[in-house]
């Protein structure tokens, strides 16, 4: 077939973001002068700033000319850098060796999706979960195997129901690789705690499955729970750590992430060899801004004010968000432990509309305010609403929510 | 099959970047305190720089607190400057919404390649291609068909051997859907001329191909011919036009591409809505380097002074390369024509190695010399060298290649 209608990849019928999908509306409206109440985007910048002395790390590296290529797998002292974090944080021993610096933390998910998965594989994830992943699977010829995630009881993962699922899969014929764990959560604002965490990778190690965790929001912990590094539960049992600048620096523009695999069994080896290669085609992650982490995660003193700032602002907005949204009659909120989201839950049935995706649309339309649809996420009748704006805008999302369950 | 030594895909046994294989041995001899005659990567800024009011402009956006996630597809401000570009070198009208940002061309040929190809798919490349493209095909699960370029006609494409190769491959069952083009090229240093460009262009409408042109070197010309956009002459034809900010600029750190997909037939409108659906999902190219990027390509006058900086020594350079490297005895080199490479031909008859790896293998080891194996590249016997160093260091790298032709 030549180069016409017909000519995109099979594959891309499985590229989509729901996160973006009404970036279009929000244009249209805001051609009309109209302001918009936007709490879609996981992006703490326009309301927090990224962290003043990473910032003068980055335009320091630039004045001394560091602008050429830096090695593929990242920048060695950057890498060292990354490896004290973990040792200061979680105590854990890594070898520098075993961290690869990422554009971002979606090139690392794609570039492990694309070493693990094929038709034939799957891979397990928590739902709701970060609309990235599913997708990135399916691209890659893979298929998702779901374990709920439990909404009345703070959103915690089930070993029943993930030990059920991997058992269906599997007599099913599938090829389970991997299960992908979000901690703390991207929708739900949940934080998994040790002793579930621990559950995962007793399920994990009894499947031969790699853990791999998403632990960007690490150190924007809202309670007083300790935050868990499944590098400090998963020793001996294949596991990959990604993090990175963009939320507990609030380096979102930076686009620089890392992915740690510690392990040395035979797969992990293989991996951290196939990714080299990926990481190797596309040359290096920005020079400059690698050089800003080396800052970022060194000063620790000057980390430590900015996190007291950013945590102090989200807990405040956190909270008056849960307690506004669980007044509206058909809307119950779970509360946030981590990161900077809400999930709350949507009678729909009290409403006139069929499913959070019509819900979401004509808020934007008619209230102007910006959130996701939860089956984004993976979960109807839910909707996802970051907690960074300022309260007097929260007041104004949580009022459009209002009312349109009313209408 | 569990997550132990069989556990990555298929694809990754494409996985593979031969410009930097001999990375660990370079590292290896450097800590023996040993220089090395590096003339293997094509990055200009360790001899000539960066230009500087790019870099001033970074400093300020950083300056200015332009750190937030950006839009996916790109900066308004950039893509227009983009677009202001294309008119003023080459009397191209493109509109913005046409143009896409990517984290470096390497982003941009992976996401392309993700979207087009398919098991029974294939793509056309012209032989000696850069070592990405081929890869990157085979990872997408297509086949690449070669056709040949002429070198001793300065590199020039043949349409008889394009319209065979293509002929052959479709009789064989094959699917082609784009041909990539690279001009001015790497390897080789030559510029395809106008009519060879339109020659390419009928055999693509003939065969309702798409085409790709890599265009990244396009401001780096050796001598007075004029480069050829793509865009010039496939008006009507499925094109898209690649460039970014690593070479023209001496921006390799910064990790900004562009794609251009001017056309409106189906083929291209479904392609822009795919790319953009992957660019979503990454999320954004750095946004700091975007704003940099806005006055690499307004401030005209700076970038005429660094361009004439940098060809002015890049011709010198790679007129005294060509020269002392065809005074070798088993060695010949076409001159080069734009970008900052020669591609000499080895006779390994008259050397004790088998094939162009060995060559440079032991080039690396024992004279110290670094550049890239002709295979890589998909000829063998020829090696890539760069001719960025200062002559006193491409003597050497011509001495050590001297004497192992010698040996």
């Amino acid at each position: 077939m030549p180069f016409k209608s017909d000519t995109l990849s099979q594959r891309m019928e499985h590229a989509c973001y729901p996160i973006r999908e009404l970036f279009p509306l929000s244009e249209e409206i805001r051609k009309t002068g109209a302001e918009i109440y936007n709490a879609s985007i996981g992006d703490p910048v326009p309301y927090l700033g990224t962290a003043s002395y990473v910032v003068k790390a980055y335009r320091k590296a630039l004045k001394e000319g560091k602008t050429s290529y830096c090695r593929p797998p990242g920048d060695f002292g950057f890498l060292d850098e990354i490896a004290k974090r973990y040792k200061r944080l979680y105590n854990l021993d890594i070898d520098s060796s075993k961290i690869f610096v990422t554009q971002g933390l979606s090139e690392a998910v794609a570039f492990l999706v694309e070493s693990l998965m094929d038709k034939g594989r799957g891979a397990v994830l928590f739902n709701p979960y970060y609309p990235v992943y599913a997708p990135t699977v399916g691209l890659f010829g893979g298929t998702v195997v779901l374990s709920e995630l439990d909404e009345g009881h703070g959103w915690a993962p089930s070993k029943e129901n993930l030990e059920e699922k991997i058992k269906n899969a599997k007599s099913a014929g599938m090829d389970l690789k991997f299960m992908l764990v979000n901690n703390p959560n991207n929708p739900t604002g949940s934080m998994f705690s040790r002793k579930y965490l621990e559950d995962v990778v007793e399920v994990a190690k009894n499947n031969d499955l790699l853990i791999i965790s998403d632990e960007i929001y690490d150190e924007i912990i809202l309670v007083k729970e300790k935050m868990t590094c499944i590098g400090e539960v998963a020793k001996g049992v294949p596991h990959i750590i990604m993090n990175g600048l963009s939320k507990n620096w609030g380096g979102t523009g930076f686009r620089i992430g890392w992915v740690i695999m510690p392990e040395d069994d035979e797969g992990s080896k293989k991996l951290r060899e196939g990714f080299t290669n990926l990481l190797s085609m596309r040359l290096c992650a920005s020079t400059p801004a690698q050089l800003a982490g080396v800052e970022a995660l060194s000063n620790a003193k000057a980390h430590r004010r900015y996190l007291k700032y950013i945590v102090k602002n989200i807990k405040e907005r956190a909270e008056f968000m849960h307690k506004r949204l669980n007044e509206i009659n058909g809307v119950s909120c779970q509360k946030a432990k981590g990161a900077f989201y809400l999930f709350p839950k949507i009678d729909l049935s009290k409403t006139k509309f069929k499913n959070d995706k019509e819900f979401c649309t004509e808020l934007l339309r008619k209230e102007h305010v910006w959130v996701t649809r939860g089956s984004g996420f993976g979960l109807d009748s839910h909707l996802r609403t970051t907690v960074l704006p300022p309260v007097d805008i929260l007041e104004k999302v949580a009022q459009g929510i209002e009312n349109l369950v009313r209408c």
